[in-house]
């Protein structure tokens, strides 16, 4: 395997991990293993440990999702947050509700500072999809106020939507959120707007 | 000290260990000790170990807020909101950013079929604030469905917004949530209600 499919291809298993484990259970052995790496590489590619890796799994997830919500809210805020719904949705169905967000996997589990890049990687992502969300409103006819706090919103709302759809093991918290959310988009952009 | 007194300091000190640092990092002895208790008392009083203890922490922390909310409730749906954030606001504040929510902890993280226990208990305390609310929506003028998917979005949007918090550092995600929160609450239960 080339050298970039490894490291790639441990970042990705770390993403997948702290989507399902969170970061503080998860062991740099275990995540070799689940991305069938040898050991001796994820010390290779990344000298930082464990920190290191799940941070740049948390960049990966930040990217992939940023991606997607740009190409999808060019179509409108609506579409961006349907695609976004669209995207949460399939990793709970597609995981049988074993699996979340590894943004807020390490948000919830405290680090020492001198080790929390993790949580500054989330705390970026999290940034980068409300600031997404909030151009989005804004260029559609939402004032500056109520555009900032739909973003925040629709992140916050989906991010916990996800956590309640596992807990549960159904997955109508996550319709009923969507559906309360595109009221509240079509509201700020004015009933005219899509 | 009085054997319900030990009983109750290991099912507290275990929900402030889940606010913080989650479930599967967390081991009985870090509880034990934690909690100011003998090791030999959580097996003691906790004979299906981590996952029960587990369990009553969350069951604990659910009984807090349905107490909250039920009494706060009582002075309509805006006042049972604003209290509900200011719970948050006060654990966010009080714990620096540290600590969350022990209901959404055991809920990130995949626990085996025989022994999820605690996400049970998490998605029966959803269940139970989600219900609170929307009765409370639907007796102060909000539809059988928008009062489902108004409480919905609200548990899910708390929850997440103390996650964006916790990554940022920063108390206005919480701020913007709890704005945006109340503005639909006003908009489905009529703008004469409160």
């Amino acid at each position: 395997m080339a050298q970039s499919d490894a490291r790639d291809r441990l970042v990705a298993g770390a993403a997948d991990m702290l989507r399902r484990r969170g970061l503080n259970a998860t062991s740099v052995r275990e995540l070799a293993k689940h991305s069938g790496a040898p050991l001796g590489s994820t010390y290779h590619y990344f000298p930082g440990g464990k920190s290191q890796l799940a941070a740049e799994a948390v960049r990966l997830a930040d990217a992939l999702t940023v991606r997607k919500l740009t190409a999808e809210l060019s179509a409108g805020p609506v579409s961006g947050l349907r695609a976004f719904v669209a995207m949460w949705r399939k990793i709970l169905v597609d995981s049988d509700f074993q699996a979340g967000c590894p943004v807020l996997a390490v948000s919830v589990e405290d680090q020492p500072d001198e080790d929390d890049e993790p949580r500054r990687a989330a705390a970026e992502a999290f940034g980068h999809w409300t600031v997404l969300l909030a151009e989005s409103l804004r260029a559609h006819g939402a004032t500056e106020d109520a555009a900032e706090r739909t973003a925040t919103l629709i992140v916050a709302a989906l991010e916990g939507t996800v956590a309640l759809c596992r807990a549960q093991r159904d997955i109508r918290p996550l319709d009923r959120t969507a559906e309360a959310l595109e009221s509240v988009v079509r509201g700020v952009i004015g009933a005219a707007a899509h």
